[in-house]
C-alpha cells in the first residue's frame, strides 16, 4: 500500500496534478531536534527545474510541517506534512485521458483501478517521491545522532560508466555537478550523453550507487526481513528502478568462493574484515562494514518521438509526448535513493534496539 | 521477522541441526484440493544428496501436515507442518562453536544475538528453505486453479552463461539435468564447471532466471508495494542472493527510451504489447505479460581451503571447512526461487481480489 | 501507532493546538462516488460548540481533500485530508505546561516522550477524533453500496439509563435532541443531568450503544482477528472509553446456557435465529444478524473544581481547570463510535472478499 | 488472522481433533533462560480433566519445543512448538457433521469457509488456547527479568460474585481451589453453582479479573494502539468472551469526574496517585500503577438439553449435546487470560524499548 516501514513509517499521499502531495511519518523518536531547512534542502535537490538536465516544470516544493514537531523537536507524535503543487499545467496532459502511453503506468493502472487520475500520471508520477524525500531527510537527522551517513551518486548514464571503487572517490564531489557523479571527468561525459539524447528527443537509463557508512552491527531480521531484502524492497519501490544489487552483486555469480570470501583478522576494536565483497551484510545482518549497493534505472518512457500505441477504445494511435520531463532520471533519483536508505536504516535500528534490555543483560 | 506475506502468509521456524524445521501457512483460501505428494516432490527437488553436484547430507525431508487440510482440502484454517531433521551430525560442526567462518553468518549473528545455535549454521542455514518450499508448493496448487505457472532455471554458473531469450527454450527441459538448465549443451558445461571447482575445493556463484506465465492483470499495490519491490524482497530473502533484476534489469541502464519502450497495438482480446522489455510490470502493476526476472547468487562460502579468520576470543585462526556442502547453490535454489515467487503471486492475487466487489460494480 | 486497519487503513496526525489535524486513508476501493458534504455533515455532528451541552470552542472543522478523489470518485489512491485548527487559544493552556492535570494523559505522556506538545492536550486531545470521523464518513459511503448501516446513540448518562431493546426504538430519533438519545423522555432527563453536573463544575460518564444492520455473513478472521476482538480494539481506542461489550455482554456472565443460546429454525432465505443474544457474531464471524454493542465512557477529567496534583518538579499544587470542555463526552462520542465501526466493517468486508474467487468456485 | 503481536508474536495452528496444536513464537529476545517445566505447568492449569468442574476429556497436553531454544536459552530465532492431541474421540462428534449447534461457531464458519473441520469444533474449539498458554508462559519468564507479574482469578460465576477490591485479597490463594477464586467462601459458593448447573444439564457464565503488577511506565502507543485497546483486542479474542473493562469500567459511566479523577501527590520516587480509578492507564499509556481489568464469559453453549436447530439442508432438528464439556469456562480461562496479558505486556515493552537510545539521550 502507501505505507512503508515497521517502526519508522511513512504513509504517502498525493498526485502529480492534484492540490498537494504529502504524508505522515509515524514512529519517529521524540526529543530529536529537526531542522526544517535541511528537509527543504533535500527537496531542492530533487526539485524539477534545478538544472539544464531536468524537466522545466517549476515547483518550489515548499514543505509545510503540520504536526509532530514542537518547539523545534520531535514529540514522538506523527509528523504530518504537505507540499502544494503550484505548476500543475493540466493543459499539458488533457490529451492523455484516453491514450495509453507506451511503457507508462497508464494501461496497467486503468485495468486495475477502472477510474484513475490521468493528469500527468496522477499517483504514478515520480512527483510522489517528494514525500519520501521529506521522510528521508528527517530520518537522516535522527541517524546523525548515531553517526550513520548515507551517500548516493550516479555511476552510469547509458554507456558512460564510473568503474572505480567508491573508496577511491570523494563522494562529496557528487554534488558539484548537475549529473551527481563524484568524478568530474566522467560527470562531463555523462552530461554530454544526456544532452545528446535530449537533442535526439530520446531518453537514457542509468545507475545510482549508494554507500552507507557508520552502520551499527546487528541490523536486519532473518529470515525474511534480512537487511538486503528490505533494502531491495525500499529501492525497487522507486519509480523506474529495474535492478538492485549489493556487495559484488551480479558479479558475484561469476566468482569463486576463494575470491569472494572476506577473511577476518584481529583488529583494535574486535575482529575486522580484510575485504568487503559482502557489502556489509552477512546472513541478513549488518557487520558494521560499509553497505554498498547499486540500483539500475530504465530510460524515461516519455520521449519526443512518435510511437505506436492504442487508446481506451482499443484503436491504434500514433503518440508523441509533449509534456515536460527529464531525459535521464538518475541524477534526480540520487536524493530519493538516499531518502529510502535512510528510512530503512532508522527503522532497522529501532527494531534492533527493542531488544537492548535483554541483549544488554546477557552479553 | 520470520513471517512473510500479507494475506497468504508463511511463518517459518527451525534450525539446521535442531529436531525439526516447519512453519505455519495462514490465509490459504478454503476448499482447494491439495496433493501432499506434490508438496513432497518439491521438497525432493530441493533435498540434499539428490545428485553428484550437491552435498552428501542425507535427509528424507518428509513433510507432515498438522492442520488446515481436512479430507484432502484446505479449510481456511492455518496449515501447520513439520519436517524432521534426521541426518544432523553434530560432530561435523562442534568445532564451529568458537570460530567465525569467513563470509558466513557466524560473526554477525553472534554480535546480534549473543547466544546462537552454531550447529551447522543453525537458523542461518539454507535448510530453512524447506519451509518455504512447502508454502510455495501449496501456493502453486492454488495458483493452478487460476492458470498461473512459474518456472525457474539456472542461467549462469560462474562464467558459463545461457544467453538466450527464454521464449526460445523449452523450460520443462530444465528438470532433465542435475544443474537445472534447459539447454542441454550449456547444462553440460555448467556441470563441468561445478565438478571442476569442487575438485579445486572451491565453490562458484550462479544466476537463476524465473518466468511467470498466465499472470492476471492488476497485481501489485503502488507506491511501496509495487509488484517488483515485493518480488525483490521475496527473492533477496533467499540465502546467498546478491542481486535482483526484472525485465531488462541492469541492461536497461544502458538503453535509450526508444529502444526500451514497449509499443502497444490492438489485439484480439484487448490491447497487446509488441515487446516485453518491461518484464510484465508497469507502474508497479502487472500487465498480463510474462514476468521475467533474474537472481544472482554468490559462491558458497564453505570451501575446503585454508582461510584466515578469528575465533570468539578475537585470536587469528586458520580454518578449513570439512562439513558437507554444495559447490554451487544455484541448482538447488531453483525450487526455492519458484516457491518464493508462488507465495508472492498468491498473496498479490488475494489482495487484488479484495476489491472485486467495487471494481466489478464500476467498470 | 497512528495507523488502524489492514486493508482499509487510516493514518492520523495532528494536535489540538497545532496548525491542523488530518490523515491518509489507504485502501479505499476505486470507483466509489463520494460526497464531501456528507463527510462535512459527520464532522459537524462531532464539532464543538454545536449545543448547550458542549464546549464553547468554535471550530468550523472544514475538511479539505488533497488526493485520491478525482471527478467525485475514489481512484484507489490514498485519500489525504486536512482540517485546520482555527480557534486554538493558546492562552487557555499556557499554564498547563508544567502541571499534570489529574486523570489526563499529561503525566504518562511526559514520562514516555520526555518532550510533548502540552497545549490543550496536544496529540492526546479528543480533537484527534476529527480524522476518524472523516475516514468513517468515507467508509460509510462505501458501505452504502453494500447495504450496511450503522447507528449509535447515548444509552446512559450517569444514572440516567435507557433500558429498552434497540429494536423497540426509532434510532433515527437520536439526532432529534442534543444528547443523542432516541427516547425523547429519557433524553430530557439526560440533558437535565448534564446541565446539573455542569452547574456543579463537575462532569459525568455515559454509555454509547451501537447497532449495525445489514451485516454480511462471514466477516471476521479467527482466531485473533475475531470480529469482536477487532471491534473492541477499534472502540477502546476512543478517548475516555473504559469498557466494551457486545450481545449480552457482562450480563451473559450471569446467564445459563439454556437462556443465552440462540436456537435456529428454518427461514425463507436459509436458517434464521429465534433470538440474538450472541449479538450477531459466533466463533468470531458475523452471522448476518444485527451486531449490537455498548461502550462505556468515563466522566471528563477536566472539571472546574480544585483538585490536588503535582507539577513537573514534583511539588504539590492545587489545580482548577479553566479551559473549555464538555461535561459529558457521550453525545459527541456518538459519531466517533459510528466512524470507528464503519472503518472496521469495510476493512473486514475487503478481507473476506479477498477469498471470493476460491470460496465462490467451491461452494 | 492467526498471528498476534507486533514484536513478540504468536502464530497459532491446529484443530481440536487433528494430529496436533502448536505455534511459532517470533521476536522473543535472545539470551533468556527458559524452563520448559514452567511452560508445562501452565498447560496443566488449562488442561481438561483436572478437576470435577471440567470436561472429562483426557489430554496430557505435553509440549515439544522444536526450535529457538538452545542450551536452555532463547536464541532470538523463532520458537516452534507442538502439542499432540491424544484423546480425540471422533465418534463423539461424527453426528455434528451436518448440524448447526445453537450458539456455536458451526453455522458462521460453514457459511464463511464452505469446507470446515467439524470434529469437535475443529479450529473454533477452545483447545486452540493451548498455543496461547505456551506463548504466554514464555513471555512470563521474560517478564520475570523485568519484575512484571500477572495474576487472574474468577470473580463471578452466574450470580455468585466476588465484590472485593483485589488489594484486599491474597491472589495466590486463587490456585488453592478448582474454581480459581481467591476467597475461599465465595469459591465454595461458585463451585456449588457450577455443580448445580451441571446437574441441570445446563451451563453458566462468569467473569475473570486480571491484575498486572510491576508495570513499567510508558507502555502503549497512541492513538490506536493505546494499551487498553490492545488489551481489549487480546482478551476479546479468547473464546466465549463477551465484554471487557478496565479500571472502573462500565461503572465509570455512572460516576462524576470529581469521584473518578485520581489526584496526584508527591512521593518518594516521583509523583504518585491517591487512587487508581484509571486502572493504570492514562491517555493510552501505562502510568506504573497496577493494571486491573475484567473479562465477561458467556455460558458454554454445549448443554445436555434438547434444543431446536437446523441441519445443513435447512431442515429443523432437535439436538441434545452428548460430548464432553465444561459447565463454566471461567476457571480454565484464567491461565488463558494471564497468557494473553503476558504476551501483550512483552510486546508493548519491546516496542517502548525501541526508542530507548533517543529517549535516553534527551531526558
Amino acid at each position: 500500500m502507501n505505507t512503508i516501514g515497521k517502526l519508522y513509517r511513512l504513509t504517502s499521499f498525493g498526485e502529480s496534478h492534484g492540490p498537494a502531495l504529502g504524508g505522515v511519518i509515524d514512529g519517529c523518536p521524540p526529543g530529536v531536534r529537526i531542522s526544517v531547512e535541511r528537509i527543504q534542502q533535500e527537496l531542492d535537490r530533487r526539485r524539477p527545474g534545478q538544472s539544464v538536465l531536468t524537466t522545466s516544470r517549476q515547483e518550489t516544493d515548499k514543505v509545510e510541517i503540520l504536526s509532530g514537531i514542537f518547539e523545534g523537536m520531535t514529540t514522538g507524535a506523527p509528523i504530518g506534512f504537505l507540499v502544494r503543487n503550484t505548476d500543475a499545467r493540466e493543459r499539458d496532459y488533457g490529451n492523455l485521458k484516453d491514450i495509453f502511453r507506451p511503457s507508462h503506468a497508464d494501461y496497467s493502472w486503468q485495468m486495475k483501478y477502472g477510474h484513475r487520475d490521468y493528469r500527468g500520471g496522477g499517483r504514478s508520477s515520480a512527483r510522489e517521491h517528494v514525500s519520501r524525500v521529506v521522510a528521508g531527510a528527517i530520518a537522516c537527522q535522527v541517524l546523525d545522532e548515531v553517526g550513520v551517513s548515507i551517500r548516493a551518486f550516479v555511476s552510469r548514464v547509458g554507456n558512460v560508466s564510473l568503474d572505480v571503487d567508491y573508496r577511491q572517490l570523494d563522494l562529496a564531489l557528487s554534488e558539484s555537478n548537475p549529473v551527481r557523479c563524484p568524478d568530474a571527468a566522467v560527470a562531463e561525459r555523462m552530461m554530454e550523453e544526456i544532452i545528446r539524447v535530449r537533442e535526439l528527443h530520446d531518453s537514457v537509463g542509468g545507475v545510482v550507487t549508494g554507500v552507507v557508512q557508520g552502520v551499527p552491527m546487528g541490523l536486519g531480521e532473518p529470515v525474511f526481513d534480512r537487511f538486503q531484502a528490505r533494502l531491495a524492497y525500499y529501492l525497487m519501490g522507486i519509480n523506474a528502478a529495474k535492478g538492485f544489487e549489493y556487495g559484488e552483486g551480479f558479479h558475484a555469480a561469476t566468482m569463486r568462493g576463494s575470491e569472494h570470501n572476506d577473511e577476518m583478522l584481529p583488529g583494535e576494536n574486535g575482529p575486522c574484515f580484510r575485504t568487503n565483497h559482502a557489502g556489509g551484510i552477512l546472513g541478513g545482518i549488518t557487520t558494521g562494514e560499509d553497505i554498498c549497493f547499486r540500483v539500475a534505472f530504465k530510460p524515461v518512457p516519455t520521449i519526443g518521438r512518435e510511437q505506436h500505441t492504442v487508446d481506451k477504445a482499443g484503436h491504434p494511435v500514433a503518440f508523441t509526448a509533449s509534456g515536460r520531463h527529464d531525459p535521464c532520471v538518475a541524477p534526480r533519483a540520487v536524493p530519493v535513493v538516499e531518502a529510502m536508505t535512510a528510512m530503512l536504516l532508522l527503522d532497522a535500528l529501532l527494531e534492533a534496539d527493542s531488544w537492548h534490555r535483554f541483549v544488554g543483560l546477557k552479553k
